[in-house]
């Protein structure tokens, strides 16, 4: 495929960490939030086979955080996810999907909760601060909701504990996974989650202070030279691998949470008000005519830019992929696919033209084993 | 400035027209509501100097539609900006900032209003879907919101009412600005505006049918050889030139509406009701500190990623360039930047810093004379 090179502005802004992982190596960008997010350094299949051995440095300041704080907060929040949050405990992390009042997804963030009145949303790519101050504005909650100036830099891979511990002390290491807590360096404090849009462990640490963000970056390489620690970034093979879903890729404004295969997030026997509830209820009791699964392909390579048809033998549609890889592992094109009921169970083998060409593939579960 | 190329991506959504616009030497992109928006063709000077003088055809599907139907439509679109839309006509396009409940821009669309229950946001890089939802749930307004399928081609440059004429017959001269109407091509119906994010006098094409739209696309070019027509984009030297601006670059959703100088759309007089209200006559009242305003600077380039601070002789900051380009008419770089107020009136220069040298300029009003 041809390279287009991205145009800079102050719209897709740069973070504090941009001039570092230039002068690291980033090849190619994308945009996620109105922001800079690298998608590649040395290559696809090269970063990913690093991230899978050692510990990489991500500049995910993209991951914006709305904060929600007030006495209406807990109301608000709780209003936009269909995930019962009447238990939840500050220093936990909760996964969950945001729905409107058609039922329809519109993120699917971490809500990170600090206090009992003062949440933080850590966002997929969507303007769901809009959301927020249009339901607040709707129902006169009293809130307050901002865009703190929070840029993440996340730890990932199986050598993360053993850099982080090295950096932050070896109670690091019993941070539990989607919990937070604050950690000291160099007597700066620094909110830390363990958590990351990777399966090979690690954490994301919410830098408040672009300055200190800076100089722990370049610590983090210092101090973790002997983990083989590299300038790396969420990795499209990983995430399918790992089947981390993607707003805006795999699912959007125009599917629900089931589609998604969000069950476990979606609590319609809980007594808490959230919108959409009705909706997923009928949803829920008509059944859906399609959802996520993995899909298969016997080919070396793909390019996405949109989505790509699934065909039978009678060249009927059975659905569409919408983000695929090359997987070294599997040594196929494995992605991700929205699938008609009709192909669920079937062992057929769908069509997909890529290059040109009609390619095999099957259907499978997520993850991918 | 090092080239870095963009990865395509469902999320990053290609438009009906991307495949034809590579092959008309499209170089570089921008990403603009999750779609890819062309940057450059030859470059930033050569399109400019084209579009001033002949007529391009431009990819502009990246300004989506927001449309807005049923009973309580009008009473939405009303409580979403600050200019009075209770006189607005069927067949008018209206410039309209939208302003959120503590008197902040969330975007500045254009209006179009296609009948007394149905209205498109032609909008901006902001996910006003999402502010129009949780406004219309928090106020449980009977209103259908939803993203149509409509990808804009803009004819753009001052030979663009002779290429119009030829292919949709000369009553399309007699389209006045802001207003639209459907003509026919080849049987098929397209909806036009007298609109365009250049000064260079234009249209807009609100395509409904991909198809059509290509076989339109094509047609242009075909039909349109003897004007010099070429593919374009929004130019950025243009638009500064002609003080068009740009949500997210030029103002956002910490600036308001007065600090953008959109006096003329605030309506605090009118009868209607609108987010905000009480606060921007609040603002009016204690007046503002910042504003937009146009800066001369005396060097001749500048690459922005971020906002520049611009010093006075005692280094004391006294505003922020947002965009910027060099300018081949004014022999300078020109940009538009948030001015604190007891530098709106002086003459003295300022100081910034580009490729690591001191440079100075000149605050102006804008457009720039």
């Amino acid at each position: 495929m041809k390279n287009f090179s991205i145009v800079k502005s102050r719209r897709l802004r740069s973070t504090p960490y941009t001039e570092r992982i230039e002068s690291h190596g980033v090849t190619s960008y994308t945009v996620y939030n109105h922001m800079l997010l690298p998608a590649t350094f040395e290559s696809l299949e090269a970063d990913y086979n690093h991230l899978k051995k050692f510990v990489q440095v991500w500049d995910v300041a993209a991951e914006r955080q709305v904060e929600i704080t007030g006495k209406d907060s807990s109301k608000l929040v709780q209003l936009m996810t269909c995930r019962d949050l009447s238990q939840s405990k500050i220093g936990k992390c909760y996964y969950a999907p945001l729905v409107d009042h058609e039922g329809y997804l519109v993120n699917d963030p971490i809500i990170n909760k600090l206090a009992e009145d003062k949440w933080w949303l850590s966002i997929a790519d969507s303007d769901v601060i809009f959301f927020a101050k249009g339901l607040a504005a709707g129902n006169k909650f009293n809130v307050e909701i901002t865009e703190p100036n929070v840029n993440i830099l996340a730890i990932q891979g199986p050598l993360s504990d053993d850099l982080m511990a090295k950096i932050f002390g070896d109670e690091i290491r019993q941070l539990k996974f989607f919990n937070f807590r604050y950690f000291i360096f160099k007597s700066k404090k620094y909110f830390i989650a363990r958590s990351g849009w990777s399966k090979q462990s690690g954490f994301e640490i919410y830098v408040e202070d672009d300055k200190a963000g800076q100089e722990l970056y370049d610590n983090l390489f210092k101090i973790g030279a002997e983990f083989n620690v590299r300038a790396g970034c969420p990795n499209l093979i990983e995430r399918i691998e790992s089947a981390l879903l993607s707003y805006g890729n795999d699912f959007d404004n125009k599917d629900n949470p089931f589609e998604a295969n969000f069950d476990k997030f979606i609590n319609l026997d809980s007594e808490v008000n959230f919108l959409g509830k009705e909706k997923l209820k009928q949803i829920k009791k008509d059944g859906i005519s399609r959802k996520l699964m993995g899909v298969k392909i016997n080919y070396d390579k793909i390019d996405m830019h949109g989505e790509k048809s699934l065909k039978d033998d009678n060249n009927n549609i059975i659905g569409f992929v919408r983000s695929a890889a090359y997987s070294p592992t599997f040594k196929k094109v494995i992605g991700i696919a929205m699938i008609n009921k009709s192909f669920w169970n079937k062992k057929d083998e769908f069509k997909i033209e890529i290059d040109g060409k009609k390619i095999t593939g099957t259907v499978c579960d997520l993850p991918f084993i």
